[in-house]
């Protein structure tokens, strides 16, 4: 048994927030586990303040999250059912870089896609950011509320201009962005920002996986579901930059810092390049599955909130 | 003598940082100053551990702030000569809203330009933030660097959906943000995110203003300088869309929370637009002025950190 692999959480239980690792289908609280066995490992509990401070104490936290982890037993108070408690978007991070056309398949479907000279990307704007089972919410007079699935690269260092051959040491972890997309307004005026932008445009979670979790994230099977049926069913093999040139070309246009997330787009099968066309519906539930993370799921809603 | 109006400044004295405000030319350290009179004014000092944490403080420490204002009294420890302290960015906001056209004079001066359908926006990454006299760096092989001064609002509350009537009631107050943009990045591909956020592509500061420093922005003058040379000279009364339906309009797009930065577009005079061309090169200095406001000044260097 590898016991670096790990699963981490953000939870909530009724007023208390922490975070978890996963062991055995059982949640266990780091905090608590940490207060248990501090005499056996040392170190500081300030690292599990919170999952953004866990990835942003570097080596030194996920040195103690293993050790603690190969402790973890369960008990009360320590472990938990994952139905018994709220799994919460794992952080809000500094920046969020989406990702444009990144398989061959997403860009044989779009009948307008040249090969761009560079690798595409946007911003995705962090406050944008929403949980597992939070509803993505549809704003009023947007008519066309798109699905993209996508495969998330945590960055655990400050780190610039990488390379290829450097570029997979800076990355912490993996988890699930759903780039929740309006393509009504993304293609008017070339409104990128607010096309992609609108609140709660982008579930992240349920988890973040370290990256030993996943040694071969190009053969990680990916879909995304609308009520249950898969409209996208791909998976990263069909990648056309491989991972580390994708990284480190990132890293070549701006710094990132620990937390940082990237995607790497997303698969054939979105709604805007069907026929017909399909897009969210208020009642819809979203399904962002990748293999080896796990599931994202989403309700849909109505934008109905009052000014404020 | 209007006591409400204040000029708050980040500043560093070797390893000490704080968060000053500026009375009769000199700046006060608002922490010095909070323990030197806390019997008097009462609440919390937790409000001055920096600037965006005033900000998010809402009125109670806007209060505060005004009351130690009042109280103030040149003393050594308490106030020091703008020379004596490094005046750094005010804070690295939550986000970022860059603005396109917005002067009739920079939508004339662009012969592609047509009237967008809606007020474009775009992020400006927040990592890309240095404050006064840190260098914007040239990024290798990048040869359209170009100055645009922008005035930017500061969010003081966490608002959405606001209507022009209600929207000035959300700022907290206001700054200057140099939009650095790389042409030749910004205009192939589309590449908007990469072109407009390079490191050090967002200078901010080098205070912020409250509110009612400025009750009437539309009428402010603003100019960016090259090496002393003005190359924007226009003011705000070439706005194109009026400044409370501008924020109402970025409201109804997204929450916008304390601390968070929308910028208004820039004047005429860009490099692109003229003839011959202008880009920034090495050793230039670029000064960004608003009426009201202040200077904003940074050098231009060549981007020759190394691999991180």
């Amino acid at each position: 048994m590898n016991l670096k692999k790990m699963k981490l959480y953000t939870f909530k239980l009724r007023n208390y927030q922490s975070v978890g690792v996963e062991k055995n289908g059982l949640l266990f609280d780091l905090k608590a586990l940490f207060r248990q066995h501090k005499t056996e490992t040392g170190g500081s509990g300030a690292v599990f303040r919170n999952l953004l401070a866990l990835i942003q104490s570097g080596e030194a936290g996920l040195a103690l999250t293993r050790n603690l982890y190969e402790l973890a037993q369960p008990a009360e108070g320590i472990s938990f059912p994952f139905g018994s408690v709220k799994i919460l978007a794992p952080y809000r991070p500094g920046k969020i870089l989406g990702s444009g056309v990144n398989y061959n398949g997403h860009f044989t479907e779009n009948p307008a896609a040249k090969v761009p000279k560079f690798p595409f990307f946007f911003s995705k704007i962090t406050s944008a950011v929403v949980g597992p089972g939070e509803p993505i919410l549809l704003p009023k007079g947007v008519k066309q509320v798109d699905y993209e699935v996508e495969f998330a690269v945590i960055f655990g260092k400050t780190c610039r201009k990488l390379t290829p051959e450097t570029a997979m040491d800076a990355v912490w972890g993996y988890s699930i962005l759903h780039d929740v997309s309006a393509r009504d307004i993304q293609f008017v005026d070339n409104q990128i920002t607010f096309g992609k932008n609108y609140d709660s445009f982008a579930p992240f979670g349920p988890c973040v996986v370290t990256k030993d979790e996943l040694p071969n994230p190009e053969k990680l099977a990916m879909k995304c579901f609308v009520n249950g049926k898969a409209l996208q069913d791909s998976g990263n093999w069909d990648w056309i930059h491989p991972l580390p040139d994708y990284v480190a070309y990132v890293t070549g246009m701006m710094t990132m810092e620990p937390g940082d997330v990237m995607t790497t787009g997303t698969p054939a099968g979105i709604g805007y390049f069907r026929n017909p066309q399909i897009f969210l519906q208020p009642g819809d539930v979203t399904t962002c599955e990748i293999e080896g993370i796990g599931r994202l799921e989403n309700p849909v809603k109505r934008d109905l909130r009052k000014m404020v």
